[in-house]
């Protein structure tokens, strides 16, 4: 099977996918933005990669969520709720873990099938 | 390749299973209970979610442990000694990761094989 | 598909393969070693233990990365970035995460697929 890589840099890909599986690098928002449009922007990014590797939102497996502080889970997942697709939505995991840098607060990492 | 969930919320699902491979959300055990206790009701709970993806605990490929304070270490590790399959035991990675509410000690997340 | 663990001991394996993919236990470096040494070591294991699984360094799909100490994101940094495949390079997730004992400052647990 032959593994295609998304946005490839010198350090890491943002998407890597093999066979019918896709690996995304853990995506992060715009530092000093809130919690909420943080989390926004990284499920946009989130389509996109998937989209650009041949999945979308329906087909995502697995979310693991970091939240730099785990106060910031109801705002996070205010967001979550209502983009997640409902009729089908994915394996998830959620925990505190400080990210690159202070001003990221939120960090989604996502195992998704491709197909549509 | 057909995708399977288990007990879908508006949120998330507690297990995906694509193809061959299923993967679980993070599971937690009762707030308030010993690190002890709260670790056998996870791996209770991963048991029926297993099973119930057509998996089981000598299936599993991978465990990745959170504990809200590694000094909880000994403690769950006793736990999950007494009921890993030792003939059939899974990579591994523990690290310390603050969790939804302050009285979850232990979240177990797993992916593991389909078939018996 | 049949499953094969790599260095199983009583509480895990070092790699468990399953199929085309392989999953490797968390990696640790040398405790009281350097970040810098701790993050070579633990390379140095991967590539060990892929080669073993029938992969390599180029087929790395994602590489999640705990540090004890964020502020030590650079030193690792320049380990990993000397290290990686730049024409085949994994998603990557990095997070801070409190490790199984405080001497041990990296933890990189990887996601692989196998073949040459």
């Amino acid at each position: 099977m032959t593994i295609d890589r998304i946005e490839p840099s010198a350090r890491m890909s943002q998407a890597v996918a093999y066979g019918d599986t896709v690996y995304l690098a853990g995506q992060v928002g715009a530092p000093g933005e809130s919690v909420a449009n943080q989390t926004r922007a990284i499920l946009a990014e989130i389509e996109d990669l998937l989209g650009r590797a041949g999945s979308n939102k329906s087909r995502i497996l697995m979310a693991t969520i970091w939240l730099a502080d785990m106060a910031d889970f109801a705002e996070m997942n205010g967001v979550w709720d209502a983009w997640v697709d409902r009729d089908n939505p994915p394996a998830r995991a959620t925990g505190e873990a400080r990210l690159a840098a202070p001003e990221y607060r939120v960090e989604i990492i996502i195992v998704a099938a491709r197909g549509a």
